[in-house]
């Protein structure tokens, strides 16, 4: 199949969305035409060179041999001929050479990166995000050696916080550093699950290794940041001495076969040389920059992989015919998209990614505009805070499930690997388990998110969703159907469950923590519902992006989708304590 | 990981359900001690020595030489253990060897071969839906010839519909046959997607064939069924020549890669020699006895790997520890089942095969009492086409959904596929395809099931869902906590949408259509939900059955599942204007 970048479809949400047009409306550096440009350039490299390598790259893997691991045919050119076009650097900061562009636009080119390959666009998120916290909590001298080739991407960078003791529970980890005397640290211990801790795509690869100082605290807090690349650096920033640090095999996994995930051993000669990264047992902190970045752009792998999905079940279900749709005018069988039913699942798969596009780019955009000062700034901060765990938890479910109607949607072919559906569903299934479980963003939502500002931030947020209702309401226009309506329920409904939830946090967490997901799948479906019609409503009154379409899903999303609402507010508000007394039934 | 059938829920479900529970009431020569002893048996092969070659199967799949197919090691030797025990023969026709035990006790049976591989579980439901439609279309000397070694197993047996451009639309077939003028026919032409097509089980391998005579009508009306043997039979029964047949390749597939999927091809040297079984023209119709039977067995494959899945989370999660538990007394970290969020996922897994178990048990049921004579068998063959696209479809999507659940449950653990969790989602995946696809189950209950006996079917079907409502709200039991209120919604909510549909199918079949897949798992979860609480009520009134634990599981169902309804009914009812009418979106 041939992914095609959905580019106007992605500008329009960019552009009308809450995520830059404010931006765009300041009157800045950078013009509609500007984005317009970006796109284009990121959409053509996404569908035509990143696109064609992304089926054999899923048949080829990554073989290990000897501690080495030789990436896919194709795989290295394709990623220097990415990061020399400037591609990692379009967010990251220009005094390192970046192009300090809007998060929000880099999340975009995110997305066609992941359409293009989810096992491609993993790896340079990781090392966004460690330009992005090297670049806050890095000291001067570090910055020099290492921040110019991990903005441009010339040296990839990885986040190491999982051992097989420690995966959700970072603070068990147990990965040593000791003080050797000059500043420096020696790292021994292992770590696992390593996105792209060895490969063959760049000269060097910066690590950045949580590990724990023999005098630090238990828990969270006795854990640090160390940098320790795989090759140290010569007094002229030249490559020098191999790092006492290697790969020591790669998992088999379901997907993103060309993503080399592996597990690294530090210290077989007596310690890896490391370099503290902020303050010592201040590590978490340092590392939660790179986890906020990396859990939207995980989100981002999920819309990326449902686009592509969508794509190539529409492609399929407009050229199989089976059967005559009801209706159909001809003789001939009808093109599958016809029948109702396949046209639902259609729907579903177009609403659901539209959605989950959306919120991410909103996230995005919350975080381009907490990087200024004053009170807006501290409120787009804590509406990234609030989005975050959406963005990541929301979009990957929805991958999976997109996904998963993909391969039904192809029938029989779904299930042959061939056909290319399968590998969509195989490779969408990590997106809701690395950089923190989609149980976990949820965890992070109820207990942290909504009680943000004493619970401004989500009553702000809820008071925002009503706007849209209302004017989708105000529109009133027949072809939004019940669109008003339904989407006035689930907000209601959110806003219920919120409320119920701020009573339980403290008294009862575990009657909060027990309706986690079912609350954070609520409020996605509320907040997608309202954005696609605040897209319709942008899209009426300004006559472009396809307005008839964008009334379409908007309508779909709300009758079909953001009605399972009234189940979800159900099993957060009055599900808890089957959860909590279910022991019984688990024995 | 090890699976442990588990008999006890099993034979309660069976015997307590609506299933084989009138059959025993009856008193007729079956007693609840040999139901337990058939399934403790079977339980035994299943985890003894299924289970152990699921894994082995998976990675060794199927290799293809020469038009041959060796089966993975120790896959021979299982089947003839499987068959020799008499385990293909478990309800079959006793005139032929079978035992001619209830459908319902196979069912059971079925389900636990599928838990320990599905891919062999799938190979031996063909053979048996092959021996039926044998038993009731085919002339006496092809029984002779046939049913003794396809109702033991030692042969085995395929269906052959499917063609490139003939799916879901098996009316458009162009396999050919001809009259060789001897009462035999010549087949010419070529079948795909063919399950154990070939394979070295079995001496022979008996296939059961679609095609089309020269001067057949078109369409559905001129396809006939013809038994072709992969080698013809000597007049003493010997096996003889191999027919004109053969296997030209098999499919690299996500899942079940034990089972060999074979492209067929007939007619290499003039036409494979086929005997017709039923009349001319009216093939379908017995193909649908084989199909029937076949879609109540897809149905317990995702009760199987659904069971499998639930097992295999609920031993990881209380092995692996994270974290300390809210109100956990201990300092240490707790197991990961302990966190209210994983107790959800693993309740959500558990109720969802419970439910799935007790309709595809209750359809079995149906299908034995249809056997009888008068107008209770009347009533019960109307209930058993009522419930089979819901058997199929809605235990083969919670299949996907629990396997889905069970790697979420691992973590990253659940990525990697030498966990195993992962494999359950690849093989769990077919079930909502193959036999139907799950949206072709879904018209089959709007279009032709809803209707049956001008309604009075659903009729009888909903009032007996009430009786189980009333019967909840009746015993007063706070455990069930909002157990019957929320059944009832759910029952009305089904009322309402079956009213609707009723309503349009004549007169708007594409608004009926187009709720067709929302409908149907409105109907599990309002039929499941009820099913769960019923079992609930006999365990309190039998003190057997462990009652705490059903009363909880019904409850967990009710308040997080069935609460669903709503926006099913909605999706049903409010949402088809906005399928019909979402061609834009789609553009």
């Amino acid at each position: 199949m041939t992914y095609r970048a959905p580019v106007a479809d992605i500008a329009f949400t960019l552009t009308q969305g809450p995520g830059l047009a404010r931006a765009l409306a300041h009157g800045g550096e950078l013009g509609k035409e500007d984005v317009g440009a970006v796109l284009a350039e990121a959409g053509r490299y996404a569908s035509e060179v990143l696109a064609p390598l992304n089926a054999a790259g899923d048949k080829h893997g990554t073989p290990f041999k000897d501690g080495s691991i030789a990436m896919p045919p194709g795989w290295k050119e394709a990623y220097r001929g990415w990061w020399t076009a400037g591609w990692n650097a379009v967010s990251l900061p220009d005094r390192w050479g970046g192009q300090a562009l809007p998060h929000a636009l880099n999340a975009a080119c995110i997305e066609m990166w992941n359409s293009g390959s989810m096992a491609f666009g993993i790896g340079p998120v990781l090392t966004m995000g460690a330009a992005e916290a090297l670049d806050v909590y890095g000291t001067d001298e570090l910055k020099r050696a290492y921040l110019p080739k991990l903005v441009s991407g010339e040296w990839m960078g990885t986040m190491q916080l999982t051992e097989p003791q420690a995966g959700s529970d970072v603070g068990a980890l147990r990965t040593k550093a000791e003080r050797a005397g000059d500043g420096t640290y020696r790292i021994t211990g292992s770590k696992i699950f390593i996105t792209y801790g060895e490969h063959d795509l760049t000269d060097n690869i910066i690590h950045f290794v949580l590990a724990r100082l023999s005098d630090a605290p238990p828990g969270n807090r006795g854990i640090s940041l160390f940098l320790v690349p795989k090759f140290l650096l010569n007094a002229d920033g030249s490559l020098g001495a191999r790092n006492d640090l290697r790969a020591h095999s790669i998992e088999h996994k379901l997907g993103i076969h060309a993503s080399p995930t592996c597990t690294m051993v530090y210290g077989d000669s007596g310690g890896a040389t490391g370099y503290l990264v902020g303050e010592e047992n201040r590590g978490l902190a340092c590392m939660f920059t790179m986890m906020n970045l990396a859990r939207l752009a995980v989100g981002l792998q999920g819309v990326g992989v449902a686009e592509l999905a969508t794509q190539q079940a529409l492609q399929y279900a407009r050229e199989r015919k089976q059967g005559r749709a009801v209706g159909s005018a001809s003789k001939e069988s009808s093109p599958i998209a016809e029948h109702p039913d396949v046209k639902r699942m259609l729907l579903t798969m177009r609403a659901l990614t539209r959605a989950a596009r959306a919120i991410c780019y909103a996230t995005a955009g919350a975080i381009d505009e907490s990087r200024g000062e004053g009170d807006a700034a501290k409120a787009a901060d804590a509406r990234a805070a609030l989005l975050t765990p959406i963005a990541k938890a929301f979009s990957t479910d929805i991958g999976i499930e997109v996904a998963s109607l993909g391969v039904q949607v192809h029938g029989g072919m779904g299930f042959i690997e061939e056909t290319g559906a399968a590998q969509h569903l195989r490779d969408a299934r990590i997106a809701a388990i690395y950089e923190g479980t989609n149980g976990i963003q949820a965890l992070d939502l109820v207990i942290r998110k909504v009680p943000l500002e004493g619970g401004a931030a989500v009553r702000a947020y809820l008071d925002e969703l009503r706007t849209t209702v209302k004017a989708v309401q105000a529109a009133n226009d027949p072809a939004f159907g019940a669109t008003g309506a339904r989407l006035a329920e689930a907000v209601d409904s959110l806003d219920r469950a919120t409320q119920w939830l701020r009573g339980k946090i403290e008294k009862e967490p575990q009657a909060a923590l027990a309706g986690a997901t079912p609350y954070l799948r609520l409020f996605g479906n509320a907040a997608g519902g309202c954005m696609l019609a605040a897209e319709a409503l942008a899209a009426l009154r300004l006559s472009e992006g396809e307005p008839a379409a964008r009334v379409a899903i908007a309508r779909f999303f709300a009758e079909n989708i953001a009605v399972q609402a009234s189940g979800l507010e159900r099993a957060v508000t009055e599900g808890a304590d089957s959860v909590n007394a279910g022991d019984a039934a688990l024995a």
